[in-house]
Parts: C-alpha cells; structure tokens; sequence
C-alpha cells in the first residue's frame, strides 16, 4: 500500500493525493517552500507550498498553452518579450522558440527559487536560462514595470493565483494591467494564467473581465491538466491581436514560419481546443461583471 | 474539520476525497453497493461500488454529451431508442426530448437499482419512467439483444467500465458490436461511454478502433467533468451518420426542430468543443490498434 | 479499495480514517450532529460531530473504566448517582449494575441524542431507560446542580471534551466542582472522563490538578481506547475515598458483593493496570500547576 | 493545510496519517526503503517501508521497554549481549548502560541502514556504535547463531514483523528459539518485540505461547507507543529470571547499582505498568494455543 503522499486541498471538502516516490530537493527559500519530487504517476514535479506547479508529464501542455496562443496571434512576431514569475524557466523556453525574438526579460521575486530551477529542473528551462538573448531580473514585477522605459511586443504573466494575503493579487488587477500597458507596444499582447475554471469560475471570469476594461480584444481559452487535477485556465489580451479569430490554415503557416523548435502539444487542432469553452464557462465569461481593482481585488479561495 | 468522506482511488497511486454531508440512502443489491449522498461540493451524488456514478451538478454534462450528439447526427430523427444501463434514468430522460421518439426500450440488469432510482433519483430521470414510450426490461443486455426482433435507430451504451471479473466487459467487445448491429436500423447510430481519456486512454482508444471494425463512421469526443475529477469520453458509430461534420448552423437547426425541452449543457458551440481533441487523446486515438474481442478483452486497470 | 471514511482529526497534522461499512442512521440535533455507522474493524459506532464517541468494539472499556474505580472504592456503596452528559445510556447501564443503587439521575441537554440513543443504541444502554430506579432529565447540567435539593453519592461527568466555544469547558472548572459538592454526601465521590493523556496531557494534568483543589483524595487513571485510536483518561474525586490504594483482594470482594450483572472489562487486575501511570504521564501529573477556572479555563486543542 | 504526509495504513480498513515538515534523508537499499524525516507531532522519524520505526518524540519509551525489563532481571547482571536487527542503534545504547556489559554483538543484514544510522541517527545510538564493547557483523542473524561458538547472556531481538515474503517470520519460529537457547548461558535471558496487542493481538500471543515451548519463565508486556498510533508488545524469556515477579524496591536497587546512564522512562512504577496487562490482552494471552514453528508460522495481516 502506497505511504508518501502529497494532498493537495482544491477546497476545504475536496482534496486529492498523489503518491510521492521520492524525493528529491527540497528548499525553503525566504518566500516559498519549494519541493521536488517523483510522482508515480507524473514523473518528476514541482511543488511549491504545498502546490502541485507543474510536472514533466505535461508541464509542456500548461506552457505551450500559455505563450503560443498569443504569440502565433501577434502581427508582427514578437522581438521583445516580458516574463513576470515563470521560475522553472519552461515559459522562457517556450518563448524563445520563436525566430523573432530579440530579447527576453525575465522578472521573478525570489533569487533561490531561480537557482533551484537552474540546477534542478533542467528538463523545464532545457538551458533557456543561458540563451544570451536571456535578461534574468530578481526583483519584484510591480516595481520592474514602473521604472523600466523599455517596450515588449509580448508579455507573459506566469504568476501564483491571486492568494489572500499574499501579493500576487495585484498582478491581476485592472490598475497593474493599466501599467503594463504602458510598457508593451501598441500590436503588442498579453496573456496571463487565469487560474482553474473548475475550481474559481468566479476568478478566471473576472480576470477576463478585468482585461476587458484595458484591452478591445480579450479571449480566454482553457486545457484539462492531469497534474493539477482539474481544468487550467488563460486569457490573452491585445489591442489588435485577437487569437479565437485565427483560422486553422494561418495558424499552421506561423508556426512554420515561426518557430524554431518542435511543439509538443500546440498545433491549430489544440489551438481550437482550447478555445472551445464549454457552455457553463462560456455563460460565466459572457454574463460577469465583476472586476479586480485595487480597492476591491478578486482571491480565489484559500 | 471536514471528516465524512468518500475516497475515490483512481489508480493506487492517486486518490480523491470528496466531502460527504450526509447519507440520503443506501442499499446492497445482490450486484452492487448503491449510496446516495449529498456532496458538499457536488449536491447529491450516486455511488455505486465505491465510484460516483453522477452527481446533481453536472449529470447533464454526462447525459448530454452521451446522447444528443448521435441523436442530432442521425437522419431521419430517431423513432426507436435502444438503452442497455442507464440506471439513474437520465440517459432515457433525454432520450424522450426527440419529438419523434415512439419507443425507448431501456435495458437494465438490476432491478433494485431500478426501484432506488424510481424513488430517491426524480431530480435525474424526471418521471422518464412513466413517460408511456419507455419500455423496461429487467435483465441482460447481452441476452437481449440475441433474442428480440426489434429494431432500433438510436443504441445507448450507458454502462460501468469494463472491469476485470466483471461481465461488463464483453459488451465493449467486437463481437457484441456484431451483434448490436443486427438490431440497428441501416440509417442508426450508437453511442457509449468510453471511460476516461484521463485515466486509461489506452482503453478509450481502443472502444475507438472496436467500433472501426463494425461502423464505417465512428468519431471521439471528451469533456471534463468535475465529479469524475478528470476527463470523460464518449464514442459514436454509424453507417451512415458523422457527428464529427456537422456544421453549427445544422446543428442548431435540428436542436430547435427536434427537441422540445430545454438543454442545459449541449448546443453547437459545446459539439464543436466536445470534438476538438488535445493533440494527446488525438495521437493516440489515430494511432492505436488495439481491439477489444471476447478472446483477447480491454479492461480498465483496477 | 476502501473508499467510504470517517477521517477523524486528532490535531491538525495528524488523521486517522477508519472505513465505514454503512451508515445505520444519521440526524442533525439542534446542538450536533449524530451518525450511527457500521465500521469494518470496530463494528456499529457512535460519532458525534465527526468524533468517535464509542464503538461497540470497546465501549465497555470506556465506560467501565469510567465507573467501577469509584463506584467500587465508595464505602458504603453508592444509594443515588447523579449522571451529567452520557447520551449513549451506557453509563447508566454500568451505574445500576450495583446492588445498593436506588436512584440514578440522569441529565442530558440533548433530547434528540437521548430518542436516538433509546432507539439505536440498544446494544449500549440495554434497556438502562426503562429501569425504574432512573430519572431521566432534559436540560442543562450547571442548572440542574444549582437548584436540585437532592444529594448523592456517586457523581459521573460523561461529558464532551472542554471545546473552545462551547459551553462545557465550564463542567471542567474549579467553580463547577464547588457546586458539584454542594449536591454530593460526605463520603460520596465524582468521576470525570478526562480527555486524552495521549493528545492533551495538559488537559488531563489541569483536571486532576483542579479537583484537587476541591477534594482531598484525587486519583488518575488511563487506558487505551482502540476506537479513539490512543490513550483516555479518567480522573477520580473525594474525600472520603481513594480507588488507587485499594488492595486487589478487596476490589475482588467488593465486585462480587455489590455487582449483580457481569463485567467485561473491569477486575483486580484491570484496576492495577489503569493507575499504573507510565513515567510521563506521571511526571505531568505530578508537576502540573494549571488549574481551570472561569476566568482561566483550560480547552482541548481544536 | 497541511499537504506533505505519511500514510501507515495499519489494515486495509484503517490509516494514520503523520504530516511530514521535511525530508531529511532518503536511500534505497538492498533489502528496503529508508527515509529520515521531521514530524510535526513527534520531530525526526525513521521511516523503513513506509512504517515508522521509532522517532525521537518516543523511541527511549520502546527501546528502554524493550532492555530493561529483562536486563534487570536477569542475575547476575548481563556480561555478554547479542542484538539481532536493532539497526538504529538505540537497543544498543541501552544495553550498553549496564556496567556489567563486556561485550555486546550486533548483527544486522544491511550494510547501508547501518551507514545511515551512524550518520543519521546521532541522536537515536549517541555514539554507541564506537563502544569498544560493540562488535558489528553485517549478516544474517540465523547463520550467526548457527555458526557462532559464542555464548550470552542476554538475547535481544530487535527485528521486523514476521511478514508474509519476508524471511524475518523465521526469526518468531520455535525452532528459531531453540537455536538461540544454545548461545545463550544457562542463567541468561531474551526479549523479543512481540508486535501490537491493538493490532496483531493473536501474533503476540502465539510469540508469548511459542517462547513457552522453549523456556520456563515466560512473560508478557505492553506499552502505549504514539508514534505506533497503538500499543506495542514485548515477550521476555528465560529458564531463571522473571522479570514480572520483581519487587519494586528490588528494581530501584538493581537499576541504581548496574546502569551508568539516566533512564528516560524506565523505573520501578513504569515495570509495573509494563506488565499489567488488561483484561482482553491478559485473555488472549493466557488462551492462545497458537505456536509459530517453520512448518506453520505465523504471520501479521498486510
């Protein structure tokens, strides 16, 4: 009978388990308590306060999900692009997969973090962290974001959920993305995880919601993820790229005119997918009118 | 604290707990342990055997995906309905929404689960059980459908999963499709559950490439659902029909001439989304060749 | 795999999950909520609140534990008893199980607890309701004891641990063992259960050490509960008598000159073995200064 | 919430979960799965196979239940000791405590527990692997006694469950103890851990019934042991010493003049308890007829 485990808690009266093999670093950092295991069943993972972050098993699905969306839909392919968080640095990668890309800014909050990612999960950051087009900034997004006079074609927001307490919920706010505007060109896009429509509707509706209030062309999209048990969210944003209206043709001539290196998991079928909400998300999108703002700011449930 | 729980083990290295608020009723049959409960999350749920069968929040979500996609697909619109399972009623409950439905014959082994959903399940089959097109048989599927001289347009597979020790099995095998077909007008079509495309991929696929043998037109669908915390799959077959091709615009147009309740969960756009596989459920339901036969069965891993 | 389970919550970094087989009967009181359950290993067991109250695997231990090293220490032997809490019955059964007992009143605030007892714990309370020399009384016990006129010999706690917010942290104080002697005859004696040396040693020194504020003759006892999954405490109070001196010929004596049914549990033998305290919870005891009054009262760890 | 955690199952139907604060050491070996981990509850715990062996929250409570009794009572005082298994170290330690000990021989069969130990354990052997007393044999215990024209005074065997597959069950055989008896002096003693009267009461009394087939002077003891969740059992053999007929004063006097080091637990009041024994564990004791011998051993359910 299986003995280590992880539980990982969705909500007070849901949790699941997942069999640990073993175990191998582990690191409290001065943020986070960051662990990486052998999962059983999904191989090697990344587990931070008690979070499942992402796994070898389909890490590609959540990060491929994440960038490409947006980064096939931006006209003209992106040269500069801003990462906020994404420590394991497989967003990174994602994003320098495309011949375009002239720079990559990366901003992440906790230095140990990034060196735990740079020895340890090289099977995320595949050596990203050393392409010299790579600019690594530990510090903290907000601040980055007021003082830089750079401009990026593409941002990406790879950031924990919107947690009480914590300070990640202004980086879902409609002033921070007011901010971010201000830094990004204008056929510039956006695209930020947009936590689980299975377990916070509420949230992943209202942070399109929220967008809407800053960009004309907002889409969300969303993929089931074994690893985290249950459907991940992402909405993309631009004032002139919209990714729901690409067709599948186009789509396929950019990624091969594009990108330098094989995707796992996008393709136009998966790009179709992941825009084909079901009902009950597409009702929650279409029919909310809750937005985060600094004075009221959205959390999914601690 | 929450400490009433129903623990679901989808392998033995992976388990999900759900919060049990209460115990409406239980019974042992002489085949199986039926529960109904009221889930914190969930609402109330059917547990059969120590798994969740379907739950108030989101049984639509299963029957819906189940049955209209072939029910729309076929033309003419289906006069005769075949169901083998199907015990909560809901299954036969939409069914019923065709206007030209005459008769549903609905097949179940076990006639105690029969008499538990009549009385503790209204808010599933709705009175479907009375409705005076429904026929009920108590007995075996497999023995049925050898001996009656009926004919059906629409066959419903509402099944458990095909266990080892079970007799489940042998009705997702070649041979039983055979058989099936025998009792299936030219121009019908046949759906059944295919288990979790999350959980034994292996064996979706391969319901898949079993119903090739037999139908010349068979296509696979998916969504998420959260009380089975994973991914459900469903596959259709027919001689003449292909849910796959549908256009929007056709199948709006035959939801508003055909049915005549309302839908909570199917319209075109959750068709579409229903078809549009991952690129991993693709790969393996395009490569797969492995075929279930009475001599050489798929099971689900227990 | 099991897969129906009480998870109970010892502290908030320990569980323990016992399989339920069924559930017998379930209701939600105005005060707490009551399931009646068949448990694989302990057989039909009580839970009030998602806390194992007794199980028919070893009640017997709990509750002659309880009773007996008082009530056989007591000279004379005990005429009236005066029961607070004790919903199951069972304490009452082992209280008329004397001889000399003519009287036993019985005070629980829980009318709902008592039907259910009376109803479906017959395998408990073995038709202790109906003996005529009980006096059953719905209501508040800190009442009942500050207007009765009445006085008795034997006086049993059988109450819920001494939970922040609620109300019977105040049966545990020194003010209420003020009262309590109010209503007791000189040579009379109290028992309390005293929650677990295992889980709160701290709980159990206070309350050995808060009698001893008010009784000359405090004793200590424990033992191990299965269906509690550690030790439970029990704390014995007069002045007149002391259970923990008596020889085990005496206690052999007196069992079969004062005791008219059979004893499971309790003997000589069994005497010994609950105050033979092991070193720590000796030293805790010894050494603990804590007393419980209204103003500083102790609570079990939620 | 907590998320990293131990799950001992104790039988299909019943688990303790233990939350795990950090993973300090993990090795595979040969023969099984170590790991060194901090508890919440009970601080660094040794983990083999997903079973706590002993945490610093309590392992002087078993270690010192499992050598002094015997120790103590054997006269004259131990010169010679063998210790088969005991890889922590800490039988080890205690039987090293007594000035009478010269040499004390150790024979564990995996090399690389011990190299964990003596890094690992610090706190668990406190040095006691440098003793010059201490001789190391990395083997099998049925050879070395086989082989060994050694004799001794005190035998203490420190060993695994007797598990269905293992070889350990070997080591609770009758023939098993009339093997030992021919190393040992005519006035010298043995213990055995005897597994849990909670769980395996019927193994701990076959080892009780076995041991009397092979020494006149057999007796039982038992303790709660919290990081167990239960009580544990321990059978002393000898065909001159008693330890369950000692005095108190004789215990006090005998510990004061032979052990050289503070006892944590051990003392006159904790023996007493040790051997009292309650009813139901004194019963299956004394009725068992039960005998583990190599052509019928007994096992511990799995």
């Amino acid at each position: 009978m299986s003995w280590h485990w992880l539980i990982e808690w969705q909500t007070p009266y849901e949790f699941h388990g997942h069999e640990i093999k073993r175990v191998i670093a582990e690191e409290k950092t001065q943020y986070q308590s960051v662990m990486l295991v052998e999962f059983t069943r999904f191989g090697k993972g990344l587990i931070i306060d008690g979070k499942v972050q992402s796994t070898i098993y389909d890490e590609h699905v959540y990060h491929e999900s994440l960038v490409h969306p947006i980064g096939i839909s931006l006209d003209p392919s992106p040269k500069s692009v801003l990462i906020l968080g994404g420590g394991e640095g497989a967003t990174l990668r994602e994003a320098l997969k495309y011949n375009s890309v002239e720079k990559a800014v990366m901003v992440d909050l906790d230095e140990k973090v990034i060196e735990f990612a740079k020895n340890e999960l090289k099977e995320w950051h595949m050596g990203s962290f050393d392409d010299n087009r790579t600019e690594l900034i530990i510090g903290d997004g907000l601040d980055y974001i007021k003082k830089t006079n750079q401009k990026f074609d593409l941002v990406i927001l790879d950031l924990t959920d919107p947690l009480k307490g914590s300070t990640s919920y202004k980086l879902y706010t409609k002033e921070f993305y007011e901010d971010l505007k201000k830094v990004m060109n204008k056929r510039g896009g956006i695209v930020t995880q947009a936590t689980s429509p299975s377990f916070s509707l509420e949230v992943y509706s209202a942070i399109y919601t929220t967008l809407k209030q800053v960009f004309s062309k907002v889409s969300a999209s969303y993929t089931y993820i074994a690893s985290f048990d249950g459907l991940w969210g992402f909405v993309y944003a631009s004032d002139d790229a919209d990714p729901s209206s690409l067709s599948k043709a186009e789509i396929e001539n950019r990624i091969k005119s594009r990108i330098n290196s094989p995707l796992r998991w996008y393709d136009s079928d998966t790009h179709i997918s992941l825009f084909s909400l079901p009902k009950n998300i597409r009702k929650s999108v279409a029919e909310n009118t809750r937005i985060s703002t600094e004075a009221d700011p959205i959390y999914v449930p601690a």
